[in-house]
């Protein structure tokens, strides 16, 4: 259960604080001239270390090719890929080997294998991320050659919240900052809850809001597979999401069906909406219209301050753990967000070639 | 694009005006006693005419089976079974053969097909989610043998709002009123709050919660099929769906991390957390703690009022449909949110017994 | 484990003496204009009762859809049909309620569900094949759309060898006999063997030829999922199937190297090649060439005669069986393998849509 | 389509003149302690420059794990590992690079995808089969922990045949002699007749038979999925087969059923049939008799002797391959044939665990 996708296909392996994370990508389109600097963007935009409010961990994250890409173009066969894992310290995970760390994975990972790999979380830990990140830079490469660009920003940090819909934004300043808020007046306030956290040994969650541009019509599955039902999955399965919502999401239940419904209007070249309450997406298949959407990050798990659990022997015991942490996991996700978009869009790009002979 | 499900799998058919809708469930274990008064409860609590507050189609909504059940118990072949429509006035639609209706997938489907079953909204209408119902109930009666309990209610109706956590609820009592809101004073405004839309032929949303308990610790896959991200898949992809959240949700983002932990606690004999912001799933796996979570439903796209829109050939036409349509959704998809939500615990408990040798 | 293909995809329902036998074909492209006469030409040629030298079972097999057509056309949407079963005699196997005829399923059923349906073999019987069939005559319409054809005939019986190659032959008269063999003295030699088996209340087994012509080159998919393994699981999944084999087959293995391989030539057109030991394949790809299997049928396990077994007890007991049957699965097996080398096909020619961007 | 096995499933990639071959093996249970030295010592069954009758390739072939086993157990995490290419002459490729090669994938891969790894034959190099065989032995300790074995041995080479059945054999001599035959006397023939090919350029083809002995009854999946279905696609889809049978094969498709049947038998305490000529399977599921198979592999195409064939620009050219082959695939296939039986009935072991509740 570690590949992500039906035709663009990502297997994912690694743990934190072992060889490395990677994966493979199956069914990748042949012919693509990968761009390589690409992709490392989008790592250096996920790596820890870029800036005071991340974790310090040191992790050049370069990726390496394995297979699948031969003279600069893919090849239709699988591309594998690693990032080997440079900067582990894992001695400071040894006093946790037999606890449960309040909300983390260390329970439940014993209950349902009988053995963990204990070392930084090992397969739970959000580094697993990086091979999304990696496979999801090729998949927006596919995208950009059908006019598909996917971009993603900080719109809620703990109580302080982005009041501005992405069409009021300039969604290109969204890398001027290191919270990655594309309003820097609401991006400097973000970063101060996020240095207070950091100062209290605490931590601090928030929203990320995706856009998809330049989505055709006619991408997605009417009943399962609805464009949004894979984004919201894709979306939901990021390490420390709680939740998802698209178009007018939780606040449109509030509206009449009346003020709610997207009006079609004539235009010359292609048939538009009014307002798009349905953020791009109706009956599970594109419309043409931007498609935008939420995804809702819990405070991180790991504090650096005193904490009462238990062992796996009943144990009470108190933590207070050691290493690098991110005091909020939001400027890191963005990347992440825009990752698994792109897989699910490439794949409905990918799937949109089936519905007619 | 039509299965639901990794083991316990659901494949659908079926239109709105067709023969029927129905399904095949492969993979659901061999031996299993079917109560079929169980299955037509469900369909009768998602039946049309149940109530005043929903649409006046009448379905009897019968369950026939095809296969994979003799003498009264599963076989471990499939089971195909189907519910024949009677009562469609299919000539409702002939108006709406060329005309896209506002939020409808009138327009997605001719884009995504270039043909489309325009009587009804065909293979779009929710009337698809009988199908869901069926496979859910019999999830539902293998999740018992192992003790496990799903059950929905409403939790919200446009700006009506339950203000009560679960646990202060008797959810029995859910199925007390035709709103199925367990707190009769609630339900009550939210009848009200229904009647008044549909008097002003207009529509209204909500929010539906969905619990689950007594689900044990090791369920679920930690990476891209979290618990939480196939929950997640699965309500998103019910008709009007536009949101999901599990444990603390939204909300929950504005928490400080150490509010937020849910601390281990001795107890004599199991592991448990003081809170649950975890929402029973800790890593993607069950943490053996209640699983709850909460979907948003737009308000239908159907008016009974007229509107603008356009039609195939690009003209400006008014539609003022005729029909017999739900005010508010909310009510009877409350079997289907527990239908959903028990086809993904059947799977993850299928999937369980693969964890070890 | 009912599903079969990867893009247009058949999953299969039913019991030999159930309501009937169905499937849901998901994954048909929209927009085909279906041409039921031809799928019913099928199942005439799969039908009980068709010849003296089949069963004398009296079955309509007349196919209903019970979904995704609409005014003749393919929706895109899933097609489920079924096929009712009328002339079950479900009372001679109550004899056989509780015993194990050899070489049959019910032995392993039970081992392996602890419950089965023993009227008429229940779900191991050929009767569900009828469904890939169906499926087959549509995957077929699809690929005369793109200049593909498939057809299969009976090239043994017994020992009676037909010694020509298919490229020697005029396969238009594989229907002009009802042992489904183009060669009429070859046929009748058949006939007669079938007849004897018949007499002696035996059964004899033999080989289908299958040929694929007008397959383009690059479709199949190189490593796990070659274009002839595809075919290959496809041909042993059919009921009494033992072996497999394309292209030069197993005489091939006794080639040298030197006079196996086929030398490409040039053509104007296209590129050729000299022989055709491939088969039509290289590397798990079409080449362009024709593509040629055979099909290893065993000797029918249903005797007419006595024959010593074991009951669920492990008394030995004398069986005897009544009910009407086959004394040779060839003749209509002839379009099941048509209709599974189609559905393999289709498969790949939707696949290959996937081939670059 | 790089991925084989529905539980236990491997995905692998890699080129054989690229940095590598490997895989990810995800769905292994967690909690196996792997023996290094079992999976190396299958890798080196398999490796190029072990006898005098194999290519003089020289390649360590050491497997290194890249994630998923920790403490030497596996985890339940994806396992990825891979092998690193050493001894790659790619420049002795140079010549072929706009070549076709006849009966080899060059031209087809071209035509599906408009781009081709030339060096060594890239993806579709047998070395790629080394993934199986790493795949393969883990699947091998998973079965010896319920009592199965897989064995295989060469059957015949070119027009030797080994004419005994495995029963009368004492398969543990098969790795007594380079050429896995287990008896002595008709290995030897075929060395000479291997040796004889290569004194030639030429190369000669030959069968593998395999047996799995301790499969319990209740494997395998009834319709599509017959344990046999599945068997029979994993072997053809191994480089260089063309043909697959179980069981009595072709020769008992002469047989009368009364004489292929298998009589079940009275023992004190399991089932047993007299005969086996149902190679252990019956309706596509195990009846706790051996299982064994035959499979046919082609003469390999690479021949070190002047051939004519074509170029990518239509020229007719004559090649004259440089580079060291193998004249006979049959020695080093052994491994491989063992690995995709264990792939295969590891998943169905896996499967059977969810025939009931």
């Amino acid at each position: 259960m570690n590949t992500f996708g039906k035709i663009f296909r990502l297997t994912s392996f690694g743990e934190s604080h072992g060889k490395g994370i990677g994966g493979i990508i199956d069914g990748c389109p042949a012919g693509l001239e990968l761009d390589i600097r690409l992709i490392q963007k989008d790592l250096a935009r996920r790596k820890p270390g870029q800036s005071k409010i991340t974790t310090q961990r040191k992790e050049p994250d370069q990726v390496e090719f394995l297979s699948g890409v031969f003279e600069g173009k893919t090849q239709g066969t699988p591309i594998a890929f690693a990032i080997w894992n440079k900067d582990q310290h894992s001695k400071d995970y040894n006093d946790l080997k037999d606890v449960f760390r309040p909300s983390h994975a260390d329970y439940t990972y014993i209950q349902k294998y009988g053995t963990r790999d204990y070392r930084g979380g090992g397969r739970s830990s959000a580094r697993e991320t990086i091979a999304r990140v990696v496979a999801g830079a090729i998949a927006k490469q596919v995208l950009v050659k059908v006019g598909v660009y996917v971009q993603a920003f900080v719109s809620s940090v703990g109580e302080i919240k982005l009041n501005k819909s992405y069409l009021d934004l300039d969604l290109n300043k969204t890398e001027e900052n290191i919270v990655r808020c594309p309003d820097l007046e609401t991006a400097n306030k973000m970063i101060s809850r996020i240095e207070e956290a950091a100062k209290d040994n605490d931590t601090v969650g928030g929203v990320i809001t995706g856009v998809a541009k330049g989505v055709p019509t006619g991408w997605g599955e009417p009943v399962f597979n609805k464009l949004h039902a894979d984004l919201g999955f894709a979306m939901i399965g990021i390490n420390a999401v709680k939740g998802f919502e698209y178009g007018s999401g939780f606040e449109g239940t509030k509206l009449s069906g009346s003020k709610h419904n997207d009006v079609f209007i004539r235009t010359e070249e292609v048939v538009r909406t009014k307002t798009n309450n349905s953020g791009g997406i109706q009956g599970g298949i594109s419309n043409g219209e931007d498609i935008y959407f939420n995804v809702a990050f819990k405070p991180i798990a790991t504090l650096l301050k005193e904490q009462q659990t238990i062992d796996k022997d009943n144990n009470e015991v108190t933590i207070n753990p050691k290493g690098r942490h991110d005091p909020c996991v939001l400027p890191r996700a963005v990347p992440i967000v825009e990752a698994m978009a792109a897989l699910v869009l490439v794949d409905h790009f990918l799937l949109s070639k089936l519905n007619s002979i």
